[in-house]
Formats: C-alpha cells, structure tokens, sequence
C-alpha cells in the first residue's frame, strides 16, 4: 500500500536538486532562455528522445556516453535547437562545457527552438558562466525552456510508503505545438529523490510514455529534438516499484495533458476513447487519426457537432470497422447509432452544449471486439496559424 | 505521333454529351446544387472510389451494377454526401430515379456535402423533373457541384492522331478541402468520344490516378464520396491508346492542380520533389508527409523559408535519410546542404523571394538513391481555418 499526493512546488523541491533560468539574450524578448538542473550527488539518468531521424546534436551527445553514466548537470536553452547543425552541433557543446569554470561530470545538454542555425555559443557561454548552481528556482527554469508556450508547465507528488518513508517525484517541461505520435517538441526534465535502482528507471519510462506523450497530437509532426529525461539521485532511501511507476505516470500523464492544453491557441483538450475495436494497436491507429484531422479539429474550434467527419476519419484510416456497429457520442450524448438517424434537432442542440466545454471526450464505439485506447488532442484556430505562420520572428 | 490542344468549352462541347445544372433547393443560399449528364447513347462507364472504409451510398449503388455496365445518366447534387445514411441511402437513391419520367439506363448518382445526413428526397425529385435532357449548359453543371470551391473547375482536350481522326476529353471537378492520399473530397467527370475499349479505360484511370489525384493534399483527410469517373460514348471512332493515356493524364493533372491551388483559401499552389530517395515508395512517403505537414504549410503561408521544419518532417517520416547527404531548396535557391551551413543572410533573402511566388518548387534531394516523387499541396491559412469552423451552417 502506498499513497501518491500531489503537492506545491517546483524540482528544487526535491532534496539535493538545484535549479535556476536567466536571460542570456537568446530571446530578442529578453526573456529568460537559459537553464540548469544540478545536482550535488551525480544522478542516474535515463532518457527517451524523438523517433525522428535527424535526432538533433544534444541527443547524439549524450548517447556518446557510455550506458548507464552518471551525470550532475543539464544545461537547457530554448530559442535555438541545434539541430540539423552536422559535426559543428556537437563540438559546439564540448566546447560550452569546456568552458565553464563549475566541476561537471558528464554534462548534458538540452535545446529547443529554431532547427539549422548553429548555436550562439558565447552568449550561452557568458550566460552559463553567471550561473549560480546552488540557486534553487525551479520556477525560473521553467520560465527559460519555453518557446511558443503559453504557460509554464511542471508538476510535484510526495509518495508515502507504507514502511514510513517517502520519496518526491516532479517535473518541469515545454511543449506546445509539434506534438504527437512518439514524442514530441518536447522537453520533459523529471527529478526524484527515489532510491530507484537504475534498471527500472528506463523499464518505468518506456511503460508509461505510450498512455502519456505518445497518446497526445497538436498537429501531427514529431521534432529533432524531443526528450523524456529521468534524473535520480536516490537521496531519500525510500522506494517501491509499484509506487515509483505510478507516480511517474502520473507525472507523465500531468505533463502530456498541460502541453495538448496549451496546444498553440487550442482552446479544448478533447479525449478521443476508441473503445471496442478488434485490438489495441487498431484503436490507437484511429484514435490518433481523429486527434490529427485537420476537419475533425477545426470543426471542435467551430463548436460544430459535424459528427460525419468523425466517422469519415475513423473509415479514412482504414482499420476494420462497420458503419453498421459504429456509435459516435460526445461525452454521454449519442449523435450516431449504427446506421440509424439519431441525430435530431434535440440530440444536436445537446452535441452542440457538450461542445461548448473546454475540455469533453469524444467516444467512438467500434462494436466489434474489445480493444481500446485513447488519444488526447485539441481544436485548431486562427491561433494556431498565426503562431506557426510567423515563429521564426 | 498524335497532338493534344487544349480548347475551350464545357462538356456539352463533346458530341453527344448533354449537361445542366439548377437551385433545388438545396443550398440555402439559392446556388445551384442539381446537375446532371445525360448522354444520348448509352456511355461505358468506369470509375475510382474512395479508400474510405465508409463508402457512401452512391458509391454502393453504382457498385451494385454489374461490370463494364453501359449508363446514360449521371444525376449529381451538393450540400449533402448520402454518407453514413445506411441503407435508407441507398434506398434514397432507388426512389429518386423511379420518381423520374425519363427513360433512364442504370442511371448513377454521385453525392457531395454533409455527412450523416438523409437526402432531401423531395427536392431532388422535384429539382430532377424539371430538368431538360437536352440542355447543354456544362457550365452550370459546373457550378451546381460545388461546396466550399472558390471556382468551378473544368478543362478540355481535342486529340488530333495520325489519320487525321479526332477525339475530345474533358472533365468537370469539385474538390478543395479533405484532399488527400488517395483520392479526396472530389468529384471528377471525365467524358470523352473517344473510341476507347472499354478495358482500356479502367487500365488508364489507375495508371494516371497515382500521380494526379492521388498526389494532391490539401488537408491530409480522405473523405467518403471521392469519385473519378470515365464515361466514353464512342461517338468519334477515334483511339489511339498511348495518345488516350496521355489526354486522360493532363486531364486529371489539370483537375488536381485547379483543386490544390483552391485548397480552402490556400494561396500558395507548392510542389514537393523528392528526389535520389532509395525507393519510389520511399520518395512518395516524404512528398506526402511535406505536402501534409502543418508545421510546414503554416511556414508556407507565412512566406518563411524555415527549412528546419522541411528536415524535420523528413526525419520524421523515418525513411532512410542522413543529413550529410540531404539537400533542400526553394526552386533553384539552395538553403541546407549536407550538413554544412549554407543558410547565410544573402540565401535566405533568395528564398524569401521564391516563398513570395503562387506557385514554386519544395526539392527535397536524399542523396541515396535514384527514386524520386512529386506530391502537390498549398498553404494553410486563416481561411483555411475559417471555412472548416463552421462548414455546415
């Protein structure tokens, strides 16, 4: 037994963490763009990154280590990805690291923003340089990851034990546009003080990465540069499996459903549960084809309870399915019955309330076996292309 | 040797083709949104459906008939698809042609509009009766298939061959949204005199239909009505198959061009070349994904030559790809090349001004093979957004 609650406060929170964020003038804005994590005990870490295959310079770096190393530093930046950057991204990072006067060991880096442009490493070397690492402002750091986010994103539970003892889990990340199918421009940084042996770390993060990051879409494309990091420096001596999973799911989970909330103007977080489907992988392959239609996504913009593009997009993706036992609902509001008109003035009138919510789900009942899966998305506005028309500038 | 000229005119323009389209009522705006093609002697008729597992009513009628099935009447309304109606759609159908006091042969129907909808039965029957089967307006047939079309879309072909025989081909289309893989929210009549076999046809829809229609995105949706139909009355006495292929190819070309430079609002018409990719099906997969992409048709409208999303969608499309032999340009302006950092003040400005043309070149050089592949695609915009919001009201 076991109790996971959710508590205030950013990874300093988190004994042995420190943490900060500055203007290191990245950011035209002057806005803080430059970050760190740092830990006095060097940590365990375990990563998943993008399946893109242009993986962007930091990625290569740190899988230069050897398995299983041990590090004491993440240095984020945002503004600027470095990524499809050749041999020059990399060296660019040796070369920061070389220069700063702090005892790292195996350092990493981190990086999102604009892709082909080689990194501005001496501001990033004068900003890293006025660092203070035993500053703990997690708030700060979040403040610095972001680029088109409207918000900053980060969560914190405290898992009680039933020996007595307990451990924290949080996060900071950014993401909100770029979102989808396996991982996302996103940036995930998770801290504990669990005394989780490091064979679990990895085996914890790809268990829960399918039903979190890899079930949200903002709009279909997946970046160089996405990354799930998990950083433990076992500090607390508490630790159980079963817990250390559940509460880094829930972390997971928190953060995946504040980056399709902030999904570049989106104004609804919608859950599309395909239940019912002949198996798993088919009621995802739909589930994830609704939450990226561009029709099915400007028609929730709209409020429009045009539940025909719904069912247009679950045929388009070709998985086995029947218009014969097929039922379309909004929450608890059914607008297609298996071929039989339901959808009337009153069943409409009630479609269209559900679709006023900022957040609902949208139910697609394949009715000819048992698999489901969910997928979590958002609406598409004018928001959204006035953000991505112009985001170089 | 055979030569094909472009003329002018609609489809009353080939011998024994008779068209017209009327208001039934359908569109509240008072539109036309009735039509038909009426042939005095009997037409073969071949034709290419939707991938959509939900293949609407119309398109279950016609494949009722038996093979190679001779028709003299097409009868095509907007504003409502006879999609996900069961099988009161097909029945809708049955009722609509027994009502009719013409001597109709395995008469064909096509649909267009809402899904989910039962037919307006009444006003298409009272809208059809008025019709007269000798009219010849294909212009107002041409108007009478639109939905969210900015214009109406028709072309025409005379095909002089060696023996100084002729034959015409020409098409009528609607399609500008949900315009993807494998055919699209479309309507296509092809009708030709042509002295055409009849398994010539079917041959020669396929053949063309890869690199036509099923090259175009607009949104990445396909929907359940998509239809390209060939309907050849013989009348000429003139074939010359390769010449045949050819017409019907710059046919369809020219319906999927006009379609992706209307792609709801899109004012951008963009070609993606792919090129030395390790397999056509290779090249194929990343021409769609560019053509597809938010990410990238948002940069596109915003005249941004933001190539890091270009590499990025490439990356992520997982075919075989390394960015130190990756090339990508904007028609002849070359902005990333093998990993060496080309993108410098003086090449940005250069594509800048190719971003600002209505139509240009997206070419995408893999460097690992000799497969290539062109898809078609636009802009993604405010309209865009606009138009889908709130398409059925």
């Amino acid at each position: 037994m076991f109790t996971i609650l959710p508590i205030k406060g950013y990874l300093d929170q988190i004994d042995g963490f420190n943490c900060d964020g500055i203007s290191a003038g990245l950011k035209p804005s002057g806005d803080k763009d430059l970050g760190f994590i740092y830990t006095s005990t060097p940590c365990d870490v375990q990563a998943v990154f993008t399946e893109n295959k242009f993986q962007a310079a930091p990625l290569k770096h740190f899988l230069q280590y050897e398995e299983n190393f041990k590090t004491n530093f993440v240095l984020i930046n945002s503004k600027n990805a470095n990524a499809m950057t050749g041999k020059k991204g990399i060296e660019d990072i040796n070369t920061i690291f070389n220069s700063l006067p702090f005892d790292l060991i195996n350092p990493i880096m981190s990086s999102t923003g604009v892709i082909g442009n080689p990194l501005p490493i001496e501001k990033i070397v004068a900003g890293a340089k006025s660092f203070d690492l035993s500053a703990s402002s997690g708030e700060n750091l979040s403040k610095a990851i972001m680029t088109t986010d409207a918000y900053a994103k980060t969560c914190m539970y405290q898992v009680n034990l039933e020996d007595g003892s307990s451990f924290k889990i949080g996060a900071v990340s950014k993401g909100a546009g770029m979102i989808n199918p396996n991982l996302a421009t996103m940036l995930c940084f998770i801290c504990t003080d669990a005394n989780v042996p490091s064979k679990d770390m990895k085996e914890a993060l790809i268990v829960n990465s399918e039903t979190t990051f890899n079930a949200i879409s903002v709009d279909g494309d997946t970046s160089t540069n996405d990354t799930v990091m998990l950083l433990a420096n076992k500090k607390s001596n508490a630790y159980d499996k079963e817990a250390f999973i559940e509460a880094l799911r829930l972390v997971m989970h928190d953060m995946a459903m504040l980056m399709v909330a902030d999904g570049e103007g989106a104004k609804k977080a919608v859950a599309f549960e395909v239940i019912n489907a002949i198996s798993t992988e088919e009621a995802q392959i739909v589930a994830k084809a609704l939450s990226n239609s561009l029709l099915v996504k400007t028609a929730l913009f709209g409020e429009d309870p045009n539940f025909g593009r719904i069912a247009s997009t679950i045929g388009a993706s070709r998985i086995t399915c029947d218009e014969e036992t097929l039922v379309i609902s909004y929450n608890d509001v059914i607008v297609y019955n298996k071929g039989e008109l339901c959808f009337d003035g009153i069943q409409e009138a009630k479609a269209s309330k559900v679709l006023k919510n900022d957040k609902y789900k949208v139910i697609c009942d394949i009715g000819l076996g048992d698999s489901s899966f969910t997928a979590y998305g958002c609406d598409l506005g004018y928001k959204y292309v006035e953000i991505n028309a112009d985001y170089r500038t």
